[in-house]
C-alpha cells in the first residue's frame, strides 16, 4: 500500500522559487574584477534566471546537454547555477585551475556544448579552443557588457543576451531524476571523472546542509562561500543560501586576505566557508595588521585536514569556531561536519579543541562504514582503521562515462572513498589518511596526516607536509617539506624532530635530513597540498 | 538524461539506522504511570525494535496493516513508531480523547488488525471493543508486566511477548512510498478524515524539521514534547529527535504544570513541544510558585494561536524564547515557525514579540498561497486574506478511503487548508481564522482569533475565546467566553470592552452583556477551544 501524499518533486526549481517567494529581498553581494560592488536581491535573481533560460534555449543546446562554465564566484555564474537545471540542461562547472590537457579532457570528455567564461579568464581557455570539438558556442561575462578581443567563435556577451531574451516565464518540465549538475574530481592519478548530479540529489542535499548540526545556518546568516563555485559545487552554498534565505557574499576573483577581510567588515559576514590555506593566509595577515574579522562568528573549513593549531589560533584569537567539513566531490560534496558535542560542553578547551580537529560525525544523510581489505566492517572503536565507505541520496552511484572506475562502487550499493579512516565511540572520523599517503615503514603505517599536524603545531612553522621517500631498510620513510615564517631562521631541523618526539614512536619520527625547508608547498588545482609534485621534487634530489 | 546518484530510499529504516550508530549512548527518558522513570539508549531502542518487528510479523497482520496504538508519550509507544513502517505495516495513532463514536468510526474505517494500549487506558477502549470488527489482537502495555483483569480478547502482554521474539535483525525491504502511517485528524464537522503517510513522507519531514530555521534542534538539546504521540505524528518529534541525536523526554499521562516542571528540571530539558493550553497552566504554575524552568531556553507552542500576552510573559518573565509553529495533519504536520529575521534583530522587543505572534514563515519545503474565492492568488501584501492553498512532498494528496472530502485537494496539486490568511511581505502567516470561526457582522468580517488575543492580554484573564451569535440586525455578532484568575471579580465586562476599545473597530466591539465569564473554555480532544460546544452553549442560553 502507497502512501496518499504529494508526489511533489524535489527540485533546483524548487528552491529558488522559495527564494523568491519567501526571501524577495535578500541580497545576493559580488566583488566585480575592477573591485566595484553588484547588489542585487533573490526576486532580481528569479527574474534574470527567467530570462538566462529563454537565452540557453536559444543557443542550440538540447535537452541534457551539458553548459560549461569557467568562472569565478559572483551572480552571473549563480544564475547559471539555476537556469540551466531549471531549464533541462546539465551544468557543467570547469575547474579554472586544472593543467590544459586536463580542461581539454573534461570538455571533450562531457561533451559540451555552450561554455560561458569570465573575461578575465578568456586569454586562458582560448588556447584550448580549437581542440574542443563539442562546443557550439561561447558566452563571456564581462564587468562592462563589451565583449574582449577573442579568437573563441562563434562568441556572443551575456548581457547582450539577456537584453534581447524574453522575460516571460517558462521552464520546461523536470523531473526529479533528471540531470542536474556535473563536475569532475581532479584526481591525482589519470584523468579526472566526472559526477552526475540529480535535481533529487541536489535538493536533498540542501536539506541535509541545512540542519542544525550540519552547518547551522539561518536567514540571519550572512555567508561568504570563499570555496569556488568551479570546486564541488561550492560545498553546496549556491542552492542552500536561496532556499534558507541567507545574504549570500562572492568575493570574486580576489580573494588575498586584505580583500577577504574588507570584505567581510563591509558586508557584516557572519560565516565563511573555504579551504585551510585561505583562513591560514588570513589567520597571518590580522596578527600582522592587528585587525579582526568583524561579525564573523563561523568558518567552515575543508578540503583537506585542518590544522589543529589553525582551529585553536582562530578561537583563542579571535573568538571563532572553526568547524570543519570533510566531503568528496562524489557526495555533493558534504559527509562530515566537526561540532561538540552535549556531553563535551564542559571538557577544558584543550581537549575540546581535539575534538574539533577531527573531521566530525557523519551529517544527516550520510551512512558510514569502515572495512577491512576484505570488507568486513569494523567497530566503531577509535582505533580499527580500514577503508570509509559511504552511502545516501546524495551520493554518486558511479561515473559519468567511466567503465574503468566502476570498482570504487560495491555492488551492494557503497562508494568506496579511497580513504583510510576510522570512527571513535562518539562517531567522529578521523581521516588517517588516503591510501596513497600513508608512509609504509618496517611493516608498520605512518600517517602523513597526523605528523603534519603536529609540525603545524610547532612555534615558527606556517605549513608542512609529510611524503614517504623509498628507504632500502624501512621500504618507506617519511620526508616533511617544512615552510617557515618568511626570513625566519628557526625552527631549525632538530627543534622540529624535537617537537615531534613523545608524539610519536621513536620509529615513526623522520631523521633531521629529513626535514626540508621550502618557500610554499605546491599546492592542486583546488588548493590541496599537491603530494605528488612533492614525491617527484623528492625523488629528484 | 538520469543523474548518476545513488537510488538511496528515504526511509524511516534510514532514521533508526542513523541514531544506533551516530547516537548509540543518547538517552530516551520515559515517565510511568506511577510516576517511577525508565531510562534508556537509542542503541537499546534500535534492539528492542528488532524484537518488535519479529512480535507484530507474528500477530497475523498482513504487510500493509494498520497496526493502532491507543497510548500516551513513553518509549514503548517509540518503539511502535518504528517497529511498524520498518516491518511494512502501518501505524495508526488513534488519538485517547476522542469521543467513543468517533473512536469506533476510526478504527473501523482504518480496518485496524492489532491495537496496543496502555494499561491505564484499558477501561477507556472496552466498552467499544465489541464492535470493533477488524481488530484481531490487543496487546496491553503494563507497568508491571502484568496484565489486568479486561475484556479485551485476544489479549496479550508487551513484554511478555518481546520475551519470546528473536533478537536476530531480519526487516523486511520497504520502499520509499510504501505506507509508514495513518493519523485521523478531528475534525469539527463530519468524521473523521484520515491522512496516510508514506516513508518518504515521513523522512522529508523528518528533514525540513531538522532545519535550522525550522526547530533549530541540536544533538546539544534535551527536548521534551509535550505534544501527545497520538496527536499529528507528535509533531514529527519522534523521527527528528533520533535523526538529530537528541536526547528524548517523555513525561508520559501526567501533564500537570507541577510534574512537568520538574521533569524538565531533573532532566535538563532546552528544549520543549505542546500546545497553548499546557504552557499557559505552566506560567500561571511558575508565578504562584515562583519557580522557574532550569535550562529550558525554547518552547515551540502550536495546535491554535499562541496569545501574544503568553509569548511576552515567558520572555520577560523567565528568558524563554516561544516558537510559534502553524501546521496540519494533513501536512506531516510543520508549515510555519516563527523566528525573528535578521533585519529584525534591533527592533524594540514590543515589535519583536508582535511579530512573533504571527504563525511564522513557511518551513523550508512548505510551498504556500493565498487565493480569492475565485482561486485568483493573492499578493503577500500583509492585508489580501483568502483560503490558504499549500504544496509538498509532505503533505497529503488525499484522504485515506474518502472520496467525499475531494475538493479539498485542487486538481493542479494544492490543498486547501481551509484557513482565512494572509501573508505579508516578510513572508509571515497570518491565520485570520477557520473559514468556520469568522464572524460576519453587517456585511464584513470580524476576526475571532484577533480578538481572543487581544482579551487575553486583559490583565486578570487567563483565557478568553470568541464565538458568533446570530444577531438580527447584524446577521451576527461576537460573544466572548472568558476566564477570570480563580475566584477573581476583575476584570468586568466594562473593564473588557474598555481593553478592546482602540484596538478594534467600534462596530467590531462586543456589547458589554456578550463578555460571559466561565469556569473553564471546553477543549477538543486535542486541547484546542471547542468554539462548537460554545456556540451550542451560546445557541441554549
Amino acid at each position: 500500500m502507497d502512501g496518499l501524499m504529494m508526489d511533489y518533486p524535489l527540485t533546483i526549481n524548487a528552491i529558488l522559487n522559495r527564494a523568491r517567494q519567501v526571501f524577495p529581498d535578500k541580497e545576493v553581494v559580488s566583488v566585480l574584477p575592477s573591485g566595484a560592488k553588484h547588489c542585487y536581491t533573490y526576486k532580481d535573481l528569479y527574474a534574470r534566471v527567467v530570462r538566462l533560460s529563454h537565452v540557453l534555449r536559444k543557443l542550440g543546446a538540447k535537452p541534457g546537454d551539458r553548459i560549461a562554465t569557467f568562472a569565478w564566484n559572483h551572480y552571473r555564474h549563480l544564475e547559471l547555477y539555476y537556469a540551466a537545471p531549471m531549464s533541462g540542461f546539465v551544468l557543467h562547472t570547469l575547474n579554472i585551475r586544472l593543467f590544459p590537457e586536463q580542461l581539454e579532457f573534461v570538455v571533450n570528455h562531457a561533451e559540451d556544448a555552450v561554455v560561458f567564461v569570465d573575461a578575465s579568464l578568456v586569454k586562458a581557455i582560448e588556447p584550448l579552443a580549437r581542440k574542443l570539438k563539442t562546443v557550439k558556442h561561447w558566452i563571456v561575462m564581462t564587468e562592462d557588457g563589451k565583449l574582449p578581443e577573442t579568437t573563441l567563435a562563434p562568441v556572443s556577451e551575456y548581457e547582450a543576451l539577456m537584453k534581447q531574451a524574453s522575460d516571460v516565464e517558462d521552464f520546461p518540465a523536470v523531473g526529479e531524476n533528471d540531470a542536474a549538475g556535473l563536475c569532475y574530481t581532479s584526481g591525482t592519478t589519470g584523468n579526472p571523472k566526472g559526477v552526475l548530479y540529480s535535481h533529487r540529489s541536489t535538493y536533498l542535499h540542501t536539506l541535509l546542509a541545512g540542519q542544525t548540526d550540519v552547518l547551522g545556518l539561518s536567514e540571519r546568516d550572512v555567508v561568504m562561500p570563499v570555496v569556488p563555485m568551479f570546486h564541488a559545487n561550492a560545498w553546496g552554498q549556491p542552492y542552500l543560501l536561496p532556499n534558507i534565505g541567507a545574504k549570500t557574499v562572492f568575493a570574486g576573483s580576489n580573494v588575498t586576505p586584505e580583500a577577504l577581510v574588507k570584505l567581510i567588515v563591509s558586508e557584516r559576514v557572519t560565516y565563511a566557508l573555504g579551504v585551510p590555506t585561505i583562513w591560514n593566509g588570513l589567520l597571518q595577515y590580522l596578527r600582522e595588521h592587528k585587525t579582526d574579522l568583524g561579525e564573523l562568528k563561523h568558518m567552515v573549513v575543508g578540503g583537506s585536514a585542518v590544522p589543529r593549531a589553525m582551529i585553536e589560533a582562530f578561537k583563542k584569537e579571535f573568538g571563532i569556531l572553526i568547524i570543519q567539513g570533510w566531503g568528496m566531490t562524489e557526495m555533493s560534496p558534504l559527509g562530515c561536519t566537526g561540532r561538540l558535542m552535549r556531553r563535551m560542553e564542559d571538557w577544558p578547551e584543550a581537549r575540546q579543541i581535539d575534538v574539533l580537529a577531527n573531521a566530525g560525525i557523519p551529517c544527516v544523510g550520510v551512512e558510514m562504514k569502515v572495512v577491512d581489505p576484505l570488507g568486513k566492517e569494523l567497530p566503531w572503536d577509535g582505533k580499527s582503521a580500514g577503508e570509509l565507505l559511504v552511502r545516501g541520496p546524495a551520493i554518486a552511484s558511479a561515473y559519468f562515462r567511466n567503465e574503468e572506475a566502476k570498482e570504487q562502487f560495491t555492488r551492494d550499493g557503497w562508494f568506496r572513498t579511497g580513504d583510510v579512516a576510522f570512527l571513535d565511540p562518539d562517531a567522529y572520523l578521523h581521516i588517517a589518511d588516503r591510501t596513497k599517503d600513508l608512509i609504509k615503514s618496517g611493516g608498520e603505517w605512518i600517517s602523513s596526516v597526523e605528523m603534519e599536524n603536529a609540525i603545524m603545531a610547532c612555534p615558527g612553522v606556517v605549513e608542512a607536509a609529510v611524503v614517504s621517500r623509498p628507504d632500502p631498510k624501512w621500504d618507506e620513510r617519511p620526508v616533511a617539506y617544512v615552510v617557515r615564517k618568511p626570513g625566519a631562521a628557526t625552527p631549525t631541523p632538530a627543534d622540529v624532530v624535537q617537537h615531534l618526539t613523545g608524539k610519536f614512536a621513536k620509529w615513526q619520527l623522520p631523521t633531521e635530513e629529513d626535514i626540508r625547508f621550502i618557500e610554499q608547498i605546491p599546492r592542486t588545482s583546488v588548493g590541496k597540498f599537491d603530494k605528488k609534485v612533492l614525491r617527484q621534487q623528492q625523488r629528484a634530489s
